[in-house]
């Protein structure tokens, strides 16, 4: 029998702690070359940079495929941009095990795993956060950076001033009318945007800065400027972050 | 709310003729660049020679991403050694429309895409069909042959003898002690085997024979020796046969 978890059956049961100890160890796991991730399948869609990501996973006994679709145009019809579902198997028969909602799933792993890479790379201590982009993924960031360290402001920015506002309402937050206000004297910037072009430039960041660097997900697209690479880049995976030489 | 469909529905909601229809209406859309099929991910699993397969396709409306795993031991446990299941997705939103088990669908799908070729490629009249494998594909290609042409005779071979008794009672057909036996005068040969080594000698085949290759799906596997390709090769996409001169 498959289980079949809906997206109100999963916001029940995903916890935010043990989901960022779980991509921790992922991260590891990954690293070590223990978890065989083959290049996953990004498909171009009709709607207007409307894009599907598919991603198997063997990781020990699991054998997970997520399918996520990226439409911005569905902002304008109510509906989340980032949609995402789960087939869970095992992997010794090919027997699926769930199909799970994975929308809301895939933005709050998204945001452990930044925290994962915050908790690792900053020092404790209160943090002044800048969010680019005022979408899912920013509310995730800002519940998943407060489960790692104090944060004394979260400033939010995004093309859209009432998506500010309202952002800025939902992670009890401030409304940034640029990008600069956002992110100068920030401790960490999130990049949470369907930017194709730099929404953050280098010369804001001050130094030591932290930047989470989420969105810009083909090759041709980027949320972050010359400048602001100019850095020490650490990626999950060089290989689909494209910095491997052999893409 | 997305739509599950177990194997019993499925069973139940598919039909053989339309499902011949369609598909060939599939390869003419395929054919006529009307569909967008990335190359599909093929996985190594744990279990001897098992392998996940990925398969995203976007046609018109519709989004769908097939998962199959192939799992030659799961016969000794009572289960089928290949599994399924369809994501089907709205390709203006990318909301998932409905879950498929899609076992007993590719099962037949995949008998479905012979017959379209067994009726484009064969004259009419009766026809003597040789099986080389006894598993579900030999009992679906049964089923689709007989809804495209007269078949005068079925005979079936495989490695395991208990094997070959049952299917041949399934199908209506006669059981054969060894490969060349069953393929000598048929006039339709079916390779629905997961052998890697060639199971079906050209030097057996009488002139105009139609083979339908099914098997062999890694690079490195065939059920066909030299001599057998050494003829007219018809392939559904020459980029995933592995025939285009690129790979």
């Amino acid at each position: 029998m498959t289980l079949h978890l809906d997206d109100a059956a999963v916001r029940r049961l995903l916890r935010l702690e043990p989901l960022i100890a779980s991509m921790r160890q992922a991260l590891i796991e990954l690293s070590a070359g223990r978890v065989l991730q083959p290049m996953r399948i990004v498909m171009d869609l009709p709607s207007p940079r409307g894009l599907l990501f598919v991603k198997p996973v063997l990781a020990g006994d699991v054998l997970a495929t997520k399918l996520i679709t990226q439409i911005p145009g569905n902002a304008a019809l109510g509906l989340p941009t980032m949609l995402a579902t789960i087939v869970l198997m095992e992997s010794s028969t090919g027997r699926t095990l769930a199909v799970m909602d994975a929308t809301w799933l895939t933005a709050l792993r998204t945001a452990a795993v930044s925290a994962v890479g915050v908790d690792a790379l900053t020092a404790p201590g209160p943090k002044v956060v800048a969010m680019l982009g005022s979408g899912a993924l920013a509310r995730t960031h800002a519940l998943a950076l407060r489960a790692v360290r104090p944060v004394s402001e979260i400033r939010v920015w995004s093309r859209n001033q009432q998506n500010v506002a309202r952002c800025a309402q939902d992670v009890n937050g401030l409304s940034c009318r640029d990008a600069e206000e956002a992110v100068r004297g920030a401790d960490i910037v999130c990049t949470v945007t369907n930017a194709s072009e730099p929404v953050l430039k280098g010369a804001w960041l001050k130094p030591g800065a932290l930047v989470a660097a989420v969105g810009a997900v083909r090759p041709t697209w980027r949320e972050l400027d010359d400048a602001a690479m100019r850095n020490v880049v650490v990626a999950d995976s060089r290989e689909s972050a494209g910095t491997s030489p052999a893409t």
